[in-house]
This record gives C-alpha cells, structure tokens and sequence, in this order.
C-alpha cells in the first residue's frame, strides 16, 4: 500500500526500475481537458538524463503512452493510465550484488519489509526512476492549473554547497529550460557543473536544494488542521526519493529571527491585499495568501557512488566491500526539479478540485 | 474538512481558542489499553504554559475529561472522545481588531476562506491552543507505543540562534523535563532564556527548532512511495502551527555534503545490520531502518508581538496599525516540544498499527 | 477504527449507550450555514421513543448542544462537535448477564473482536441509541441539501408483512410527521399497529421496510465505478443496526422482470430529459438521473425480545437460557425512519459537495 | 475520481470497453505471494462469454498481462498492475447512435455529468466488460485468502424468476463450474435457459439474483460502525452494473419475519460458538461472526435489449426510436456470478489484511 497520493486528484503509481514499465494511474482529471501523449511526453523528457555532465549514461528513453481516460484527444473524466515502458536494462550488477545492499539506498529496508521478495533489481520500486510516474501526473496537473493561470517553476538553487543567486521570476522562467543544471543563475551553474565533474571524477556525489514557486495562486487553498497546504505539499516532496528536508519561505531561517522581522506586514496593492514581504512563502494558517508559494527542497547527495563503501552481507551475516560500478547520477538535482515541479502542481491541482477552483467539466 | 489525520489510528480535533472547548477524537486504539483521564492530563500538562519567564500569562488550567471509549479504566476498541473546556477566555481585543489581520496569523486566510465566518476570538481554530488536542491524542499514542519498548523524546535544539549541544539519549531523556525550555544543554537553555527574556522586553520574540528521536523502532515502518515515514510525519508536523520546515537526520545540511560523507555504512552489531552512522534519520527509502528516528522541526518567531506593525483594515480597505496587547508567548519552542513529540507518537502509532506492530486487543 | 463516513462531508461518530454520552463530529460542513442547537434537536427528537404503542419506556430526554464549529448563530468552516449527556441509564440487567450474548445482537462478535474489554451495557456502541449521532450530522446535511431545493422524505413502508400502498410525495411529506409509525398510509399504519401490539403481548417484535426519497436532485451526482451513489448509500445505511438489506428503484424485483418492463424510456418534459418510469431509482451508472433517488431498507425484527431464548454461558462455555427483560421496541422501524433520512441526507450532501453544488461558504 | 476501493488492500481500476485495454493495480498485496499471469487468466475466464446460449457473440478473448509488482513469480510488495489489451472491437453503432441515450445504461448520466466528453463507445467506463479488471483483483485476493482456508463461492439461485433450490455448499461447490449458469441446481438450471432462451428470442432480456457466500471466515472481522462488513461489500457489489438491491442473511424476508423466527440461537459445537440458524448471514454489528458469510446481489434484466425502445435525441431534444442490433447477453447472471465473487473476496481481503490475519509477507 501507500502508493496512491491525493484526495479528488489522486495519483496511483507502479511499476519498478527494471521491470517491465513505470506507469501511474490519475484519477479525478476532469473531463474535456485536451491531451495527447506528447503533452506527457514534453514533461518526461526534462527529467531524461541530458548529454551534459551531470548526467547517467543510462539511456533512458521513455516513450510515454496513454492507455486509457481518453477519447477523440480529450480526457474524458475515467482514470487515465500512462506508462513508459522499460528498456536498456543491465540488471547483471545487482544480481552479484543480491545481499550486499547499498549505504543510502533502500536495499536494506525493503529487503526487511518484504522478506526478501522486493525487486532489488535497480533500486526496484525505490529507484529514482519510479520519479518519471510523478512527472507524468504532474503533466496533466500543470496543463490544468495552466487553465486558471497557475503557473509553477522548479528551478536548482545550490548544488554542493554552491548557492544560486536569488533571481526573479521572468529570469527563472527563462533561464531553467536554457540550462543543463536548471539553474536560474548561469554564473553559479557554471561553478556547480565544476564542482560535479569534481565528484564525479573522485568516485563521488554531491546533494544540493531544489526551490519550486507556485504563481497566481488563489486565496483559500488549503484545508486545516491537518491538511494543510505545507503538510500536502511536503508529503508529496518526501516521495523524492532522497528528500530530507522541507521548508516553505524563510524556512528553517526563520527559527534564528525575531518576529517583527520574519512577519509579512499586509498591505493593499491593485486593489487586492498582499503582504509586503513573503516570510511566509505564501502560507498562513496552512491556507494560501495569495502570495507566491515557495517551498524549498533538500536533496541528499546521491547514494550510488564510485568509491568502495563498507556494507554486510546480509545472507552471511558478515561485513563486506561493495563497489557500486554502473551508471549513476553523480549529482541527482537537475533531474529532480522537474519532479519537484511535478509533485507541487499535483498537489495543488487536487486542492483546486476540492476547492471547486477547476470545475468537473473543462468547456 | 481537513481535521482528521491517520488511516487506521485516526485523530480528529475539533474546538476552537474562545469556542467552548478543545477536543480530539481518537479512532483506532485498540482495546485493552488501560486509559483514565490522568494519563492524558500528565501530557497535556507540558504544554500548558509555565511560571517561567518563557510563556504567556493566559492561566489555561485544561482539565481533559474521556468522553468516550473507555470503560473498567480500559479502552474498548471504540471512538476515544476527549476535551478540555475552555476557561479564562478575553476576546475584547479580538472584537475590536476583527478586521484587522494580525501579520504572520492566518486571521487574513481564514477570513478570506470562510467568507468572514471564522470564529476568529483567539484565533479560533488556527490558535496554538488547538494543539493540546493533539497532545491529547499523542498521550494515546505513546501509551501505546510504550507496550511495545518504542520512546518518543522531544526536546529545544535551538531559539534564537543559540544552538544547543549534541547531547546523549539519556542526559536528554533526564533534562528535558527539568527544564523550562526544554532543552537538553542546561548551559545553552540559560542563554536562550536571557534572549527570550530581551526579546520580551523588546516588545518581539524568537523562534527555534524543536527535535524529535524514536527510539527502539523496529526496521520495516513506512509504506512507500507515498506514504513514508518521512512523508507522513513531515505533514503531522506542518499541522503544527508556526512550523516552516521539517528535515530527518541530516537534513539540510546533507544538500552541501557528497556522498561518500553521507551515506551511512552497514555494520553488525548485536547480532544485527545497523548502519554506523545515522544521516539517514532511521529511514532510508520511507522505511525505518531500525536506527533511531530523527526529525527536526523549524518553528518561526511568535507571530503576536508588541511592537507596532503594519497591516490593512479589512472592511474598510485601507491601510491600518496594529498594535497587540495581551498575553504571548516571546518565544513558543517550549511549548511545542510536547507537541512535535505528540505528533511523532500518532504517526507512527498509526504505522504501527498498519504493520501489526500493535494488535487489535492489548492483554 | 471505522467510525467515519464521507469524504469531504465527514461523520465522526463517537459515544455509547450507557457511556457519558452520544455524539458527533462533522467536518466539511461549509461556513456561513446558520445553524443552532434547536436545528439539531429538532432531527433528534424525531427518533425519540413516543408515547406510542410501538416505543420503548426509556425516557431518552436528549439535549443536544454544540460544542464547537459555530459562532454567531452560524458555522464557521471548522469541525462540528455535537453530543447529548445519556441519561436514564440502567445497566444491571447488563451487567447480570454479562456473559450471555443475546441472540440477534452484536454481544457475541463485540466480545470476541475486543476481547471482552468492550463496553456491553445497553449493547454499548452497537446500540441503536448510536443513531442519535447520525440524525445529529444528518440534520445539518438536510440543512444544507435545502438550500439547493433537495428534500429527503424517509417513510414507513412495511411492517410485520403489512405493505403499505404506494402514495403521492405530497401525501408522503403530509402524513409521515402525523403518524407514529410514519407511515404514508394511514390504513395500513393502522394495522401495522394492532399487528405490533400482537407481537408485543406475546414478546415478540417485528420489523419492515423503510423507503427514502430524494427531491430535486439535480443530474450528475456519483463517482464511479466504486464511489457510486448505490454503493455509497448502501454503505451509509448498514451503518443502522438491524439493516440487512437494501435496494433501489425495482431493487430486488427488478430480478424477475424482463429488460422491457423493467428499462425506463427517455422522453423529454419541460425541456429536460427524463424517464418515463422510475425503475433506475433515480441512479444509472451510479450516477443521478435528476429522478427521485429512491431506496428502501430492510430492518430486521427487534432482536431483544421478551420470550427465553437459548444462548450460551462465554465464559463457562455452556448453554444457559437468557431472558431479557428491560425496556424494548416491539417494533423499531418509526424510530429508524430519521435515521434511514439522516444517512441518505448525509451521503448526498458529501457528494453534492464534492460536485460543487453546495459551495465552501454559504451566503 | 471514485476508482479506487479498498483501505489496506486497494484496487485502482481503470479502461474502457472500446478503448485500448482493461486493467487495474492492485496496492497492499503481502510480498511473497506466488503469482503468474495464468492464476488472473484463470479467474478472468470465467466471466468470458461462454458457448452458451446464454452468452453475447463478442469474441472477448482476454489475455492478461502482469506489468508490475511480481519478480520471480512471487509478489514484492509493490503495487501490481494487470490488464488485458482490447479486441475485436466494433463501434459501429455506437457512434451512429452517440446522441440516442439507451434505456438503462448510463450514456445519458455519464454523457451529462462529463459535459459529452465521456467514451460512449461500447458504454465506455460503463460497460460490463470494466468487471474483468474487477476479477482480475478478485483473483489476487482469493488466492491470499486461500492462505487461510477461506473460500468465496458464487453462483446463480434465480434467473427470470425461476429460482434454484439450496443446494449444500459440497453440491455449490461441485456444480457451478460443470454448469453454463453456474447455478448449483442443474434441474432449475435447465428452466432457466429455456427461460434465456425463450427471452433472447423475443428481443427481451432476464434479470436474476448472485449468491455468494464465505466459508471459514474468522470471528472478529468488520469495523463498525461505518466499516462495517455488510456496508463495505454492499458498496463493492453495487459497483457491479446492474446491480440494484444487495442482502444478508434472510436480508429483506427479515422485514416481515419476528425477532423469535429471526434471531439465531447461540450453541456450542466443537468447542466454538455457533449460531444454530445464519438468518444473520454470518454478521453481528457488522462483525463477522464464525458463520458462513451470505450476501445475495439482485442483477437487473440486461438494458440492451432487441425491442425498438423510446429514448431521445440529446443533441436535437426531440424523441426517438432506438433499435440495438450489436451482441448482447440476453441474461448476464452467469457472468456476473464470477465478478460477485471477486468483489467479495476483494473487501474480505482487505478486512482480512486490516485484522492483521493475512501478514506483510506470505512466507
């Protein structure tokens, strides 16, 4: 269980690393909303490993297609079934390493859980492939939130330990898709890149911070006590796998300032009120302001690394040695943005729904 | 909606700050769990606010009563319904600022969600008072919890930039009740105390950061890719109001670590697979590892200050100045210590009893 | 667990017979709905035991208050508490024969599932005193539906094999509220009462049929293919105690029809399309037809009879004879009438509620 | 939305008739479970279409396909999805009558509530063909309840009115699969094809009623007292099509029978409380009590029937003649005998799992 997310817009992922497909369920899109498997498709690919340094050499080349909750290019209000089916899979490295799971990674936990019956091949159903499921989800949610002019833009913020430059919107706009890091700061990009090939070249990895801002939001979402916006919303960032840390506006700084700092003071601009500053990374009582909601991602460095790692073996019981040779991310955090991206718009795209906000009929 | 949180131990709180009362239904105990109105009193007795110079002056004597599901001193399996009524309620200045939206308050949101219709005499159900449903509900859950060896130890980390020091399970688990901040570095909780003591006079105040361990969890908790560990109690947390982050084990600061520093090795201790470090937090792909739990919880500066602050009249639509009076916490942490601790207990209570951890009867 | 209903119209049902006392909470209701004690009391005092020949002797005087969810005669958007204090309470019988389930009821299956730490006085949380918690949440689901023109009518159609005839809605709404047993057809009402008496003066009980319709409900309504309005409203109503069975439209007739007799014909009046015949019970699809919704419950014969009955000794484990003495319904299906109303109101408003119809604040 | 069914053991249906496949994902199935995409396809025959008279001339030969959730034919743990591809489709008539809405089926609820974008072809997510992804969970769940001993059997007791005499389970269990009804009695069997028959050659088509029952239940399951086992299976069956009335036990006869008839004695056979009669249907409170657990599905004659039937024309608002050619099931009991079964072994699993008797891993 636990692989269904949301309440009226609920997402049921499946599938595994290297099984057959990764694929995920929506149901609750409302009927009349034009789409079409390129529409899915233009999502995935950004989260595609690039030509660029940071990158695997898997060739992952997804082809996403649509199975069902469609007719004559529309949705038509049935759950919509989409998967991409597997390929260029090399299972030979965990299948040698069957019992020798790997620090950072799920082996050992999933092994436990389920009694040595999980498919370990990969990462299974713990690899960050499972992420392209969100990302199909996430497309029909942005095309949806698009309706009412809710926009959302991930964008990479700092990669180990170098910090973009804080930009505004229109350059973050432009500049994520421009960028192999998706980076709105190009000077810092250039920096992080070095730093990756760095770690890359010493067998290593880096972690950085994802930020994803939500435009346009209405005031009123978000239902309290429990289902907040925040709560929603981190929920959904913590299926990342390697997540470690939420934060919404000033975050975890906000524990060192005082409160006539960090309070947004209110104030009427366009006939409309807005706080003068945004502390509170447009939440207030779990409810959107109408502000921009700002929510900040910590993503450890990726576990899969070059370098001999101390483990157990744990059919023998004994310590042992791996080395994870393979294809892997030596920095995970541009392919994580558009799935960052993608949780926040399918998390606020079911707050929409239960807010009436995105009617059941698309006209 | 939103009130109700758990899949199979469920809490729905209800109540408001000058309503009647406060309470909390707690569905899914299981039966045989001896309960009397003191087990929870002892609990919601942490967060009322003390002689201490770090807490409001608002006398809240809650007397929790069991409504329902008890019977011989004994849960039964049915509905737990529990309160405190509410006593020593001023709304005066709540009536004559109605449309004026306290910075950092969800009075803005609420008003704007509800039409106007919120109860917003103390904030009404967005006041902090709420949370002793919570810990209502947490008593439950680590009576529970308890049977089965697992400990939830919550406790100050941080306020105001004052960081406390690491520290030993049992010198926490010794000071955290000896101490009005609840902190486990006596040496650091005094400079924290003459912050919140300047911050006070200053008409301002501090946030800070509270941290939560589980101790003796057993490995294989958390149903991903959704429903993780980390998931599920990172949005627990967000019910918390003034929470802004949440991160496990090493959290932020992993986004500036490579992973060699990271990961966490295997090893054999006991006879079992342990990892000799935790940066993990005890979860590693949403499941617990059998390493202690390790959440951390930023809290932002108490809203409600005494400086003068700037805000608009709601009704009118012009620009206004707000001035509070009353009674406030300069610095909420210590309260929300056994707050973070209740909400890690319900979590997990609720994963523990998912995973037959907890049975349906206790003997 | 299972003690809630709904989806973003949520029943949270708590108390017991012969425990503090009976309530509820509901969460989702809209702001702005005016709402006060006496709306409550008014459903409640509807299953009241009357004076009549068909109820039992218990004097249950329920006063119903609102704790929480309302201010200024109005709701707030917050979570609902309503409770009654139980009263009259007399449980030695219960307590004499603490180990001897009585047939027909849930004594037996309570005791095993809980392992005897269930409260059984006056059958505890499977008494049918419970449904005062529904009529309390389905009064303000009535509430609501009017506002949108929806009216529910539930009605007495059979009793002891005594059928009533089939009347206009006018003679239905007309007569239900000026006849004990709320029954439509006086007549029949007239024999379903001397046939009551019979049973009664021979410690025996009956049971019947009760139909409930719902007015005015506009097209569209119903999630499938499991959330359906048949499946919701089914699981609603063998939420009673004593429902085992429950159909719509044709329902169980429909099985020995053939397809011609039992379709219904389109055809259009006053510019809308609708059936010639009401087979569908108003549901096609699962999904409203904009014709009445009907559906009609069976209840079962009081199980608490006075005549001996065999049983078995639970703790002994042997035979033993149970007499029940106490305070009975002869005959419960008046009493069940509101309930069978609250339930199907309460199912309509979550699913009018999840379409939109009612908005989240009431103006 | 309203896919998905089932809180622990979750069945995420999806497809459409004429669209590009049926399937569904099952999440929270134990790890460790042996499974092949033959033990589905086994179950799924069952409901194809025989060479009987009974049955349409649609040539449904469904091939299921595992996509995710098995590794070396063994469940993992991770959400299993299944489907089977559609063929020899013809939408012919379909899309010649898109705007005549047929007596008895969903087109015009489904055609309203999705604003015309809903898939009409072959009545779409409507169809009677979405039941194979019903069978296809079911499959999964009466092999995990097999672990236990417990047995789901379904079959035919009244076709056209005609009704079978009971039969004892050994005889139910031995004739439903020799028999194209699956009725347990062959002599009424034979009346009722004679009955199909007779209707089929009359253009007109034959309602009739599913019996199911569950042996080797254990005491204990249900949550009441809205989860109640008779409210969970009861929204199951109704998510069958045509299905309008659902009973337990001696169900709507109870209504005219006395609390003496009704009620079942409790006795002691073979160190165990039984009741010596099962008026009850095996649930007390909505509890399972140790008896058999009986449920009896009344099936609606097929809409699609050969008569000329008045409808209207949704696009020009003017009355119309429909006249259905295609294939259709003159009776569709025998093949929803296997769908009935599959959603009663799909909820009792799901009770089973949240009860803890059927553990996280099947060792």
């Amino acid at each position: 269980m636990g692989n269904s997310l949301g309440k009226l817009f609920t997402i049921t992922s499946f599938g595994e690393s290297h099984g057959r497909c990764v694929g995920v369920v929506v149901d609750g899109c409302p009927a009349g909303l034009p789409l079409a498997d390129e529409d899915i498709q233009s999502e995935v690919d950004k989260r595609r490993p690039g030509a660029g340094a940071a990158s695997t050499s898997r060739s992952e080349e997804d082809r996403v297609e649509i199975l069902s909750g469609t007719y004559n290019g529309h949705t038509t209000g049935a759950p919509i079934c989409m998967l991409a089916w597997n390929q260029d899979v090399d299972s030979s490295q965990y299948l040698k390493n069957r019992f020798l799971p790997r620090p950072g990674h799920a082996d050992f936990t999933a092994f436990t859980k389920y009694g040595g019956f999980n498919d370990f091949r990969g990462g299974g159903r713990f690899s960050g492939r499972i992420t392209a499921s969100f990302v199909m989800a996430g497309a029909i949610a942005k095309k949806l939130l698009g309706l009412k002019g809710i926009e959302v833009l991930a964008h990479t913020v700092e990669i180990g330990g170098i910090k973009a430059q804080p930009k505004e919107t229109d350059e973050i706009r432009k500049n994520i898709d421009n960028n192999t890091l998706r980076c709105a700061d190009p000077a810092a990009a250039e920096k992080m890149l070095e730093a990756i090939e760095k770690a890359r070249a010493e067998g290593d990895s880096l972690g950085g911070i994802v930020e994803a801002v939500a435009l346009n939001i209405p005031t009123g979402l978000g239902e309290p006590v429990f289902d907040t916006l925040e709560g929603d919303l981190a929920k959904a960032m913590f299926a990342i796998p390697a997540v470690k840390g939420v934060e919404f506006g000033s975050g975890f700084s906000a524990a060192a300032k005082r409160g006539s700092e960090n309070n947004d003071s209110f104030t009427i601009r366009n006939g409309k009120i807005v706080t003068q500053t945004n502390n509170a990374g447009g939440i207030l009582g779990g409810i959107s302001s109408g502000m921009p909601i700002v929510v900040r991602v910590a993503v450890k460095p990726t576990s899969s690394i070059g370098k001999d790692q101390n483990t157990v073996d744990m059919e023998k019981m004994e310590p042992a040695t791996l080395s994870i040779e393979g294809r892997h991310d030596a920095c995970i955090i541009p392919r994580a943005v558009p799935v960052v991206g993608a949780m926040m718009a399918a998390t606020l795209c079911d707050f929409a729904i239960r807010a009436g906000i995105i009617p059941e009929v698309i006209k």
